[in-house]
């Protein structure tokens, strides 16, 4: 894997630029949708291609668990499995892990967890998710990391982060494959100093990029942002820096201002499918009945499919009537919203032009209180759970 | 509208011939696949065309409930409404009254029925769903009917028979628009003499079209394929002839055979969703484990999208995750296979091969006793109702 930056901010640390990958080529700064069982939720790979997705992200956890690695494998890997020729993602599992809340025990080993599927019980070591990661074959790959919780203590934290520096020396020393880039993940919660020390200490490794886990896990984005900048200050500037699990608008303009070149998030697709669509002033809800009779697009600046073939009253209309194409179509839109701005951003980097862009975006823009939102989408959706498929 | 037979069998009654309708040319026999609630469930209308459909069908019953058809009429009518520029027909809504089970009563006025969204009362007479057809403006459009039950007796069936006539005639009177074609439908269940005096009393009302109501409910379907026979025996041979409700290949076949140049259906789409896959030796439930490491597409002789380009085995891995994407590429085959299943139903009849397909066909291809095979997918999904949507 090679990477350039082909143009550095004179205003930010923000930079564009190419990274080079055996299933192709990737303009930065890149968002990577989140396809976690070898499919973004309800697309195809030729859909994600029109869309402007140049790679997407699996999750070694899913796929450890179903279909299997070895069936994967025998399939010709991952590539093959889900028919994307492009440039593939993995994680390591470990965040998945504590995340889906089957956690049972860590140890300088490796992680023990139970399936969410059928509780069996496994373990994940810093060789093993190497070796799974060979077998699926994604691009890049990642080294298996402890991601402490936010507000866990300075000692705690201090501890997960010198587990996650000896864990990614051993993924390291067992990976093999040298058509695969391995990244280490920066650990360190949001205090600066370790950060500082966990950038240093994964530099001296000499791996082809860093990622900066255990961010926009509830913390204010203020401080999101300010440990970015601390991180980002201690990790060399030829090699690509990728946030994990952020993707906003504001969040993605405001890291890349700070030198982060790639981001993975399933904040856009799963919006979408709770029908909170992006538009330039905000998130959306398109069951609104302001959206009843509505004639015109659901974004009138978008040039997706969706808004450019049917009516914000139609896609309300499918929402309501639970729809299958209703998922689809905001799929397709949310995604078009996140790459068109990241479009944006690469040609306004390379015109000189990217702090008028990010102002003027960031002045139109409306965030949401996004953890608060997605929480009663949640609640929302559970009371309604009336499934279409059997009908 | 015009409808031109182009040619009939020599060995059967089958024909076929071309239809003619304001949104575009419709060769017979044709499937039309089901679209209830303006969206043929998981695909965009490209799909549907790049598939080879040719007309969509919508429920008169389900738009007028959900999203009304003042707000459809509003947004330019059905077509507009769900992005199809070709044909559509819409059914009267009769049927899905009587089929949902909430009718409340019936009475030579019409139906009284309850919504099955939130229970509020409403009715159909003729006349009204006249009105709400030339509202949603399809191009071919259905008189209201009663469909009494499967095994109702002679009395019974007679008296509904003889309001579908008196509705029939009063649903012709209502209906104003040229550019819409007003279809009748034949009652009269499973009595021979009932069907034959009901073809007979609705050519006389010289309607552009015939349909075939009341089949494919539960009766064997020997009897139904003799009352098909019956009923084209007395319907005029220079206007379409619609089953309704009919599509798997078996009967598509047999009825082609019998005289019938139109079908709708919603179950090549619906078990697409609950994981029965068409094949030329009959249906495969993907879901099964010998499938699990399966290299090859589901059907090798199939020319559609999913079949070119997953495995039998990436497709299992989707049933199996509930990935929303499962769904859409089985709909994709599934409807594929009829479509192409029709296609050469045509190619055959203009060649003079009709027969030879059909036997061939037949020869391979093992048809499942579809009800009991239905219901059992349905307990199965009941007890796995959990949505994908909220994850």
């Amino acid at each position: 894997m090679r990477f350039e930056v082909e143009k550095t901010c004179s205003d930010t640390r923000a930079r564009v630029g190419v990274l080079n990958t055996p299933h192709g080529v990737v303009n930065t700064p890149v968002f990577v949708p989140v396809g976690s069982q070898a499919t973004v939720k309800t697309l195809t790979p030729e859909e994600l291609k029109g869309l402007g997705v140049s790679m997407v992200l699996a999750n070694t956890y899913h796929l450890y668990l179903r279909p299997g690695v070895e069936i994967i494998g025998k399939l010709g890997g991952l590539h093959r499995f889900m028919a994307w020729d492009g440039p593939i993602l993995t994680d390591s599992g470990g965040f998945q892990v504590f995340s889906l809340g089957h956690l049972r025990s860590i140890s300088d080993e490796g992680v023990l967890f139970r399936s969410h599927i059928d509780g069996s019980e496994h373990m994940f070591t810093p060789e093993g998710a190497i070796e799974i990661q060979e077998k699926l074959g994604a691009d890049i790959i990642m080294a298996l990391d402890e991601c402490a919780p936010y507000g866990a203590a300075l000692d705690d934290m201090r501890r997960a982060m010198e587990r996650t520096h000896f864990w990614a020396e051993r993924c390291r020393k067992r990976h093999g494959r040298e058509d695969q880039a391995l990244f280490g993940i920066v650990q360190g919660g949001t205090f600066p100093e370790l950060r500082g020390e966990s950038a240093a200490f994964l530099t001296s490794l000499d791996l082809p990029g860093y990622a900066i886990g255990g961010l926009s896990v509830g913390e204010p984005k203020e401080l999101m942002y300010s440990v970015i900048e601390e991180t980002v200050a201690h990790l060399p500037s030829e090699k690509p820096r990728y946030l994990m699990g952020v993707g906003s608008p504001e969040d993605l303009l405001e890291s890349v201002a700070r030198g982060i070149d790639m981001f993975d998030s399933a904040l856009p697709t799963r919006l979408a499918r709770n029908g909170s669509l992006f538009t330039r002033f905000g998130r959306r809800n398109i069951r609104n009945a302001a959206f009843k009779d509505s004639e015109g697009p659901i974004d009138s600046t978008c040039d997706c499919y969706t808004c450019r073939t049917f009516s914000a009253a139609y896609l309300r209309h499918l929402f309501k009537s639970e729809e299958l194409l209703a998922y689809r179509l905001a799929t397709v839109h949310n995604l078009r919203f996140i790459l068109r701005l990241m479009e944006e951003i690469r040609r306004s980097l390379l015109d000189g032009t990217f702090l008028d862009l990010k102002e003027h975006f960031l002045a139109a823009y409306q965030p949401t209180d996004e953890p608060t939102r997605i929480a009663q989408k949640r609640r929302w959706l559970e009371s309604q759970r009336r499934k279409q498929v059997s009908r």
